[in-house]
């Protein structure tokens, strides 16, 4: 899993994610003073939305076309100390409870 | 094969997965309470979803990828102990009955 | 090349494999009391599915979705033991008659 | 490049073959006493397909993956020894004249 | 990341590039006397775009691979000196700010 | 990077490469006596294609299909040796200006 903040995104970048997330987003009613983007294996991606979506303050979206195909992009968007604080949230969970066999 | 469950998905998160499952699933019969995730090869997923099905008080949905025809997860839904058995079971029967030529 | 055989599988699972075959499957004449999963490369699945094609008392469909693009997996459905017979027949033929260059 | 000849192939293994060739393929007119099929890189079935063509006696076609777009397999129909023929052209020739840089 | 500028790159180049992009985009707008590309994996190549989007007279597009959906290049269109300035700020800053856990 | 030169290609295998071309290029324009292919990353077939399209006499197209998602292959059409110089002048400078980090 990898994970990136971008602080201020440009209206181009916060347009390239927009293209990219689901026709019946609001897109209008979401804050972007800052967005978090955290990529990785599908099973993973859910478990990091469900953290994201717990935590207070962000919006948590899924970004098509990272296409290595059982790979994923969340987008977290919020005010900057939400979506750090999200980001803080699933980095001290998403080693836990994970089965490999 | 890679596994993880989530206790009280928030509604995103189910919604997440909803959007990603077929279009003639009864989404409304559903119990969300848990649901369990496992990701990996396709054969391997059939098979999972074979025991999963077996097992009792669980509902048992494919989800896609970005790409509309890879099944690459399984979610598996139902009250936390009902899906807590049926990733038991898969994880008793997974390495069981597999061949490699 | 990996093998499973699922016997007595779920409707789900039926289903599952079901929805990933050609419409123009005739699927209610199929006998699915056991469906062996063979998936691999789409070489060596033509090259078994010839084979499984030979043994009596099976069908065999290719299943689309497997996705890493070059893969593919074939189900073999029938009785137990037409389905374990034919399982046996790819396994002794699979090695044989391969050029890699 | 991995490479295997299927003799006499079975009816549903020729429809395999067929259901991922290009609509506009002639496939009553092809003789399918055997196939020979190569999988490969794209640069190197192009290159194959091309030796094979200018052999006597086979038709060459693409066969497509799961993914309308991607070519990974050519299959090359014919009597029994033209087919083994232009495969043996194709292994004689593979190596030669390729750079990677 | 891997990172590429070509100077005055000749019309078919830069046909196949906008051939590539999104239909809304002004392409006659654009200044192609230099290209600089970027190829890497989304979260960094949204990154990236958004470090070039805040640097001075250059225009920032994502191009398409052969999928439709994903994305896996950025192009940054301009004069020589302003791709190379853009380019120069996001080798400075990539590295910076990633987690992986 | 990988580059292949067939001279004298097949009737059949131009078909294979042109039916994987844009439907905005005019085909009988173009001379078909050699062909060289080259597949790679598609930062580097940019910049291939722009150093073949700046070469004389050839035509350079984009192939559809290659398919692992981020490869492409080009083909480079033209007498003899015109592709051949173009090749030449491709693997001169493809090490050149890359930057990777």
């Amino acid at each position: 899993m990898e994970i990136r903040t971008i602080k201020s995104p440009s209206k181009g970048t916060i347009d390239m994610l927009m293209r990219r997330m689901g026709a019946n987003v609001n897109k209008d009613s979401i804050c972007v003073d800052a967005v978090g983007l955290v990529q990785g294996k599908m099973l993973d991606m859910i478990y990091a939305a469900d953290i994201a979506e717990k935590a207070v303050g962000v919006t948590v979206e899924d970004i098509k076309g990272s296409c290595p195909q059982n790979m994923i992009m969340i987008a977290i968007f919020g005010d900057t100390s939400s979506v750090e604080s999200a980001i803080q949230e699933i980095k001290r969970n998403v080693k836990k409870e994970k089965d490999i066999c």
